[in-house]
């Protein structure tokens, strides 16, 4: 950690920074520039909160020097993770599509959904019983009803399936009904109690990143799982917030390359929910597994018009069956197979 | 709703749109101009998602011309909601400044801080127990016992307490120890189950502002718990993510004058969570004031720099005096007192 | 263009929208609905502005209905445009990758520089003579006595150059030097003198999209230039602003998709300075390539280390080489030859 | 600067950076923590380029500990700095209220408007007589003529013009009319021949900021007027970009309290352009006031209706009337007047 002090400071407040820094256990090295005095603190930053340098008189600026987090760093684990799914590996050389409808609707439109799934060569299925809706008055999910559903018709293509967990206290019925990924959504991916959860169990875990989090903040939000001690968790940048309005979300592409550089674990990426248009999704697959991406999550319905919650940007099974073969053609340049 | 038609669309997709509106339980009007067609919803179209029609071919775009809130907005209630705090009125003529630490430390730390509060002449207290904190390793709060020393400090004071909720399983003890204004913080506005349920009790609710929530989807956070039966909301700014490093969040300084027109409930300002610096927050506070704030939300410490959070964006409590008399001069000329 | 009333709006604001309507040479139709009544501008609505309806008493909201850009939409031209530099084509089915240093620094360095962009199979060089830079106190470009250090280099190889013009009064010069193709930059995208003087002359012009942009804005700003008479517009996409801070801009890959469908001229994108990073190149050059750019913008220097400007961005000679063949491969999946 | 090593760096890594270090003319200084060593460059880092460090093997990153800015900073220049514009003051005790319309129109427009705004207790005006508009079919303004009738409008109330140039080629001209304040617009912040032309005169130049400029950029392109050697700068906070959008862009009120503490030149806002609606206007300019402003620029049309851009967004000369006195009450409260 690096205090920067204001230009001007006294040799007092300089000494009050030491004084400070060796109350909290830490070593300091006061260098003094043309203009400026810097004082270095020598030990574990990760203990110590910024803001109670920061406030100290004669302080200007105060920055970290080591990463926040610690197990999620490719630092400590440089070889990349790979995650197992009942069999299927994430994040190693096999790029993973998991494919499914936005929610869970009916018996037949599951079974419907992963024969399609299945026949395009996904290898996971997604689907949502509980949905986190702007609105309370649209469409809340089928609830546990769906979890039931869904297992069905995933089972009888060996499907391991992939739903979002929204509530801690629905955890125990997904234990029960043998969820075989958890999905912590946007929305709740600052939700500390809910990491704190899943970082009990050992179910893999697919961490979408905040609508405007940094990829530091992102990062941190796997550590609390992470600290838990499960260490089976699935990055799934989804788009951020931006003042462009002709799309849902911009998609930080970007962030994959940053993510495979600063964390072992896998990488996916959701297009659908990012473009919000199905129009959009082949190019942003495209993209994503051209980028590094360990695998995606797309949307698709049987009848893409009839869903019941973002029908417009779900592909029908015929375009899903399409993109997969364009992307098997991409993971082979990279080295990779899908 | 208005269904704009894509240029060159046929007779057959305007009818199809047409027919989808009549499924939904809509009727139409068809409307053809010299590059465009559009066709008109007739009907309530809060009950009917924009995708499914926005997937239908030929359409270009579709706009609501509803609001999509109802109890929250100010259409369905014109006069300002006055909420009761124990006698305390929020959102009428006096304007409240809820002033204390970010978290609670200590009894002694809480006796001082309360007496500090009261002393400055604010007559609400807020102090956190559970601190959602971007690491897991720094500290999370002292827990139920801080809600316990909080109460026995404010008590003496008569000053009504104000303390996040971030766990839903938390709320029978919230209730237990009669918390007397639940806050839903930033990181769980879109906590869609937690806002459910402190829908279903009569305490009073501020809700912060979502990172990077737009005004309508935070007014539609609010629906959530005003639909559930609890109409005592208190929207509180506090800040959004920008691009802007100087500081920590920009405060939104327009979404007051723009809430108080758009719902009837207060409207209140934490300018030091925004800045997120002390220095920072007399111009904040002053200026929220002066733009039609109902409160503000203010961090005081009786010892900044020993605040075991947010060091550098308390107040002293000589600080938060000095401050209370020029908001008492700029609520006079809003024609309101503090 | 649509004109949403208030709820609760008199017929006399009504009708007092129709005709100020009328007064702009435009028909209207009133249509009430349950809550709302929208009144139908009938007529072309790009020569008025939105303003002139909002400030009427009554109205909530305007919407239009027509795209505002005319010459640069597909709905005028469906076929992609293909730009013609000295032979070669830019927007068909080569794809093309202009590469080059940052800025122009010697003869050497342009002369090793051109060899090496010509060896990895580059078709156009970059180079900047003159340089936007943030801190006056900065190197701010040879000059003139570049244009010509790079035309020389250029020739060597019959590489047709391109560079960026800052200044209008600087134009006939550029047209002096028979600089091939001319780049408006980030900084000057509604630069609005700038792009109606470019509009004038017949050479290509590689528009920048500005900083923060929005897609909308950025077509705009292309119809300043097309309305002059030059026709010969590239877009290139280069990263906006956003809150994260890892990298230097965000690459808005969701942007050359939407571009593609709503105009007809080429879409390249400029990796180099979206990142801000030379590791991070490879990953967005074939992210962009795959969600189907027409070209690409990289920054190539003989000895990154010792580049002028920007030194950490620019590939080097034999990395430049490399990415060609990866991207050679993703061109080819996409029915496209690089 | 600060250069962290990353963790890993080694001995001949190290050693590199210092060479390169003494190689620009700087000192340096190595220390070694636990995890990471960091060297300390001894000299006036401005002359520098950071990436120039970032390149070089081993480095992970650079950070600044000097402020890029020199003459525009309050370091260099502890008080404030006063503006004199024909005799009223800018940056002193009082308060300026720059009103005006959008832009010039016809001889009675700009008579009555001038009237209104002497009688409402403005002491400059505003007007546009070069306007930048995003569409190149929308009114672009009437241009020199405008002046003319400008400045025969506002001699007859001693009234000083403030009006924006837009290009390089008529700052002679503007000169000629002996513009007294130069505008410089948002679009127009980083067009840096624009700043270097109007650094050379001596009349005083307001500089927007850019529509997503951080601060230290608007700084920055503040340093390139007054290297020329023009210090007569005014900051002008007119809203940025954001994700929200009920309003045109969002007031970083923040910025005020910023600004005044980094750099001694005047800071004033245009709540007409942040929020871009009039009824949003009052609540803004008495938020700016509140927040330590010097002043405001505020759109007043004798009739907004009439307006021939952004009607909705121009008070009427009642309504700037009304607000003048709110704004002097505000202002006697910040020890000012107006």
């Amino acid at each position: 950690m690096i205090i920067i002090m204001k230009a001007g400071s006294s040799d007092a407040q300089i000494e009050q920074v030491s004084e400070k820094l060796k109350a909290m256990g830490m070593g300091s090295h006061v260098s003094k520039g043309i203009e400026r005095t810097v004082v270095g603190a020598i030990g574990d930053e990760r203990k110590i909160d910024i803001e109670a340098l920061e406030v100290l008189p004669g302080v200007e600026n105060v920055v970290r020097v080591m990463k926040p987090y610690k197990i999620v760093s490719r630092v400590s684990h440089p070889e990349d993770s790979v995650v197992d799914i009942r069999g299927i590996k994430l994040g190693g050389k096999q790029i993973q599509v998991i494919g499914g409808p936005c929610s869970v609707e009916t018996q037949p439109q599951m079974d419907s959904a992963a024969a399609s799934v299945a026949a395009a060569g996904c290898r996971l299925m997604r689907g949502g019983a509980f949905k986190p809706r702007t609105s309370p008055y649209a469409f809340q999910g089928v609830g546990v009803e769906g979890l039931k559903m869904f297992r069905r018709a995933a089972d009888k293509h060996n499907l391991p399936i992939v739903t979002e967990l929204m509530d801690v206290r629905m955890l125990d019925t997904f234990m029960e009904h043998d969820v075989d990924v958890i999905q912590i959504g946007t929305r709740n991916m600052q939700n500390f109690d809910l990491l704190k959860e899943v970082g009990k169990v050992q179910k893999p875990v697919i961490l979408k990143r905040g609508m405007s989090a940094t990829i530091s903040e992102w990062l941190m939000a796997a550590e609390y799982i992470a600290a838990g001690g499960n260490h089976n968790i699935i990055f799934c940048e989804r788009g951020v917030r931006s003042f462009e309005t002709y799309y849902r979300n911009m998609l930080d592409v970007t962030a994959i390359p940053v993510l495979k550089r600063e964390t072992h674990m896998p990488v996916i990426v959701d297009p659908s929910h990012a473009g919000g248009k199905a129009w959009m999704v082949p190019a942003l697959a495209r993209a994503a597994v051209a980028a590094g991406a360990d695998g995606l999550l797309i949307e698709m319905h049987p009848c893409p018009s009839e869903a019941w919650c973002d029908a417009d940007q779900a592909l029908s099974p015929e375009e899903l069956t399409a993109l997969m073969g364009e992307l098997r053609a991409i993971a082979a340049i990279m080295g990779r197979e899908l």
